[in-house]
């Protein structure tokens, strides 16, 4: 199999299926934004969750994939290839959303990866490997904390009953939930936990970011999921009458806090504005204007794609505030720590070489958000397309992508997989 | 009559009866703190208040004082002086509390006030003018906002029928609760406001401030009031998820809040550590650890003794912070606007002489606080004694003077309106 792309495979890729199916799946869980804009709400393992499964299942049936669910309710649609026993190349993504999420994060891949099947199917194009397109199970964590459970379980990462006793907000159990959907599922046929060890994983996703708008490339080649840490801190001071207190005597958490921020800004400073630092909650006590706060809670979110940038400075945070701070007493707390997970050069070349040879512009990027190919990299050789993300906006229903930006990525990915399935 | 004090003046100041009376009155409105200390919970025109000055008219009344009330409902105790038709000496303060109150804030001022006319009668010194004794209505705003209403009726600072519509957290009108106190204080002989024009006005009132305790000093010369202006700031940006949005391309609330803050630090920054400058509330919307906040409120409460510094420094405020800030939008809007008020040297130097003469040791210092002699001060000359605050803590029960510092105050109260009603 060349890495040029027969042009039928291109022109078999239908951005309009493949749009109008991303709507009638948008109407399952639809919700109103603020401004307007169609969102969906679609938990994992709710009926919705289940009408949407079921729409998909037919699609992939009609076309002839065989479909199966392991014990995480992972669910996989399956093309067959030429070799009998081949290791098969896995695609997907997740089909649940956010709360107030839009209509592209997470389905897109799962759609986006049956559209390219059906494309190849149509196209007359035989792969030698088996191509599977997986739903996860609950990457969101928007119902069970934390999200990425189907696709920790399937890696092996962690045993599968590790979430049973996590409740959602209504105080209904992870176990219960699961047990509950797959006795709804219990008419498709079941797969085991982890088999069919994949040969290669690809997963399509909308950036989420603005880098791919903002640079006007089309695809972005995705060379790892940068890692995260996250801290809590805690400024306690005392709190005085902002009249009468001397600011010489003052014990203020406010002014505590800002000289935090501005070691930490210093700290995190990066001229190729990769690292990502954000302070996103501050709380301050008792919060009256006239009176001098006694604390300061807040928050740092800390990202890198570089294990020792992640390691060295995020090893520096904790110091650089004790030493800024100069009145108040503080205390830090780690709360998440997830290395980088880098992605394989087998798949990257293969998704910028699919880009190309389609006239279409690449940038290598790292992923800033979570995905379940975090998971997948220690199973087999694993990467990520990306389409734009309007303004980068996303878990939002303001999340917006145009057809013809997530046909591109269909395109990109059907002849991505027909490489890695013809390997 | 000299400035030198009668020695039987000072040690007809009792330190027992002032201190019992003032725990006599902390029983009406009793509440215990969160650290287990006693405070008062006492609001204007109730009838814990009403209790409370039926005690004092008591006390007033078996002394020989007149007692009188005005339409404001602020209480008169005089003691007549010996040249017919004479200016009064006023002094006095308030017997309401904050909610969380403690046991000295302004009823100290009363109780002192009884007791140095007290010492006066029973060392028996005539004086030429009358002393009044007076307890001006709703100074905290606690129940009816803004305080100091008394004072600035009297004062014809506003006109007394300002505040009829202002309804306390029950919906009761000030109207309405000030209608029925006058009432009950029906059998109470009345004045009209604003009769008796006073030669002077002094104030004994605790520090609620650490400066006296730092400094230890038995008597602060007040020296005026300090003016303050408060602003409320609104920096309102984009929210943009922590991982996937580039720094360079957020508008990060939280970044330009510290970028405001610090030039505002650099603003206020005061050597002498005479300005007072707060940030005490910050609210940071959505508020989530991996979101960009897109909105910051913050206060800004600024005072200054000095009018010029105060004028200076207020009106640059708004230009220091669009100026700072970066990539947000700003509103900036001022909610209080008073000047600074001056304290009379006539009183200044009285109350100065008394604590020398007594071999106490005294700081001429400002007052952080608002006061109701702040709107006395365009009536005639006009000053206050302060005691240490232990640790600074006022507007709370753990708020505490000893009974020795409070009698000291009592003291230099008497001596000075000697001084003053001799005059």
């Amino acid at each position: 199999m060349s890495t040029s792309v027969a042009p039928n495979l291109v022109y078999a890729v239908s951005e309009q299926r493949q749009w109008d199916r991303l709507m009638e799946l948008a109407q399952i869980g639809a919700i109103t934004g603020a401004d307007g804009s169609p969102g969906v709400n679609r938990a994992c393992l709710t009926p919705g969750d289940r009408q949407a499964r079921r729409l998909m299942i037919r699609w992939a049936t009609d076309l002839g994939l065989t479909v199966s669910v392991d014990e995480l309710g992972n669910l996989f649609l399956r093309h067959e290839g030429t070799e009998a026993g081949a290791a098969p190349v896995l695609t997907g993504s997740h089909m649940d959303t956010q709360p107030n999420g839009g209509r592209f994060d997470g389905i897109w891949g799962v759609v986006a990866g049956l559209e390219a099947v059906q494309a190849i199917r149509e196209a007359g194009i035989a792969t030698t490997r088996p191509i599977e397109v997986v739903a996860w199970t609950n990457e969101e964590g928007g119902r069970f904390a934390p999200g990425c459970m189907g696709s920790m379980a399937w890696a092996h990462h962690s045993p599968p009953n590790t979430w049973d006793g996590v409740t959602d907000p209504d105080g209904v159990t992870f176990r219960a939930a699961l047990d509950e959907h797959l006795r709804e599922e219990a008419d498709l046929p079941r797969r085991d936990l982890g088999a069919h060890r994949p040969f290669a994983y690809v997963e399509a996703h909308i950036e989420q970011g603005p880098v791919l708008e903002t640079e006007a490339k089309d695809i972005g080649v995705v060379t790892g999921i940068q890692g995260s840490r996250w801290f809590v801190v805690e400024i306690r001071g005392e709190t005085a009458h902002a009249g009468t207190s001397p600011v010489s005597l003052r014990r203020d958490a406010v002014q505590d806090f800002i000289r935090a921020a501005t070691a930490l800004n210093a700290l995190m400073s990066d001229p190729n504005d990769v690292l990502r630092f954000t302070i996103g909650r501050v709380e301050v006590l008792p919060g009256s204007s006239n009176t001098v706060a006694d604390v300061v809670r807040f928050t740092i979110d800390f990202r890198h794609p570089d294990k020792e940038m992640l390691l060295t400075n995020g090893d520096a945070i904790e110091n650089t505030i004790r030493t800024a701070v100069k009145n108040c007493d503080v205390t830090i707390s780690e709360r998440f720590h997830a290395l980088p997970a880098a992605f394989d050069p087998l798949v990257m070349d293969a998704v910028e070489d699919a880009a190309r040879s389609q006239g279409l512009s690449s940038a290598r990027i790292p992923s800033g958000a979570f995905h379940d190919a975090q998971f997948v990299v220690p199973i087999c050789p694993t990467g990520m397309i990306f389409v734009p993300s309007r303004k980068g906006i996303s878990h939002n229903p303001a999340e917006y992508t145009e057809a013809s930006q997530l046909a591109n990525g269909a395109r990109v990915l059907a002849a991505t997989l027909v490489t890695l399935a013809g390997r």
